[in-house]
């Protein structure tokens, strides 16, 4: 993933709500990586896992152009609370810009608290195990 | 409307997306001046006026914190579709930045083309008499 | 502050990195009623105040043309560490959106830690004091 | 590319300004397969390509997590004056999303008029003479 030139702001560094963005990134790829796909649990299971806390920590600017690599894993699940971590290192030097964690809940589509799909939750329960 | 740190990009100006952002702020404000609300037209109606094109000519570049002043006026209406024409000024001495045009297209809630709501278009036709 | 189109996903509420930029524009409306102006630090004193740290905690979500209020304090301010607590209401109803926290550290144009000018200082020490 | 979930708006598709960001996405790839480096023109040459006009036609709508394939080309070149081509397609049936172009003037840091860096305005030259 490269920095984007609308990603960055007059310090001549990236903005950082946009890490929050590539938070994002990295957790659907995650997911992809798990064998699952998020847009289907959207769409097909009505469930989705709207955030309640995020957290960011900053170390290092990205610049424009800079390409990223983002580290996702999930942190913590228990019920329909879901914890991802992120750590975001630029690539040609492995330096860490910016750690941070999101806390999820499973709701409906109506913004109500639901159940985790099984398929969804024994994955990630999986994928904490490791 | 100031400029938030957000909308600069490393040029030290506002990145030039964010106007086609100002553009529907001042499309929205105007249709509450014409006694509507684009809100409830996407709610009651069901109906949703889709962007099919879209220009900006950049002037002057718009900085940090400045106040700017967007001002929107319908240029055209014919059946499902509607042109809005924009120009956003700088408060402070009046210079033009930008200027532009959005054209929309009634569609429903499966992006199908639609009517426009009577009450909608009749106040949007009597806005363009003006 | 009304909430934007763009500022919205396809769940229909506020994308929740959006609150960061939101706290950014109470930040900088809070420095300005201190009777300062964050343009003039950057340019004048050549001192910014980077984000090491941002923390959300979402408690309702903020819909489209919602009517906000952010509420800015300093909660801390040691050297050149500065820290601010926001709190974003619904103007309608009053009701709690999002609360969270952000720490700034004093850096230079090169983003060198440097030392808060003087005159900042002393205004946020004594907003802290109230 | 892949569409992220910031991208999507609350009618469940792209929000329409987003497009210009991939715009500039692939006008930065095209100028990286031209053997030159948008960055380090600016950097180096002190020598900015600000937008001066954009247009953009939307034909059909992106949605989140579609993959989707930017095709630039440089249109015209004259003097200072550089217009890029762009057509967005979806990666799984080719299907144009988007169309559109950007006008672009060499500037330098203080955002005056300048001349195009020779080795920049041939390669330029020679990309739209294929």
């Amino acid at each position: 993933m490269r920095v984007r030139y609308a990603e960055t702001d007059q310090m001549g560094v990236v903005y950082h709500a946009n890490y929050l963005v590539w938070f994002e990134v990295g957790r659907v790829e995650h997911i992809r990586q798990l064998g699952l796909d998020y847009k289907s649990m959207e769409i097909e299971e009505g469930c989705l896992i709207a955030v309640v806390e995020a957290t960011a920590r900053y170390k290092a600017p990205a610049r424009y152009d800079d390409e990223l690599i983002v580290r996702t894993r999930i942190a913590h699940l228990r019920g329909p609370i879901l914890v991802f971590d992120y750590k975001i290192h630029r690539a040609t030097d492995d330096l860490l810009l910016c750690e941070g964690s999101t806390t999820h809940i499973a709701v409906d589509r109506k913004m109500q608290r639901t159940t985790m799909p099984l398929r969804y939750a024994d994955a990630f329960q999986r994928a904490l195990s490791k």
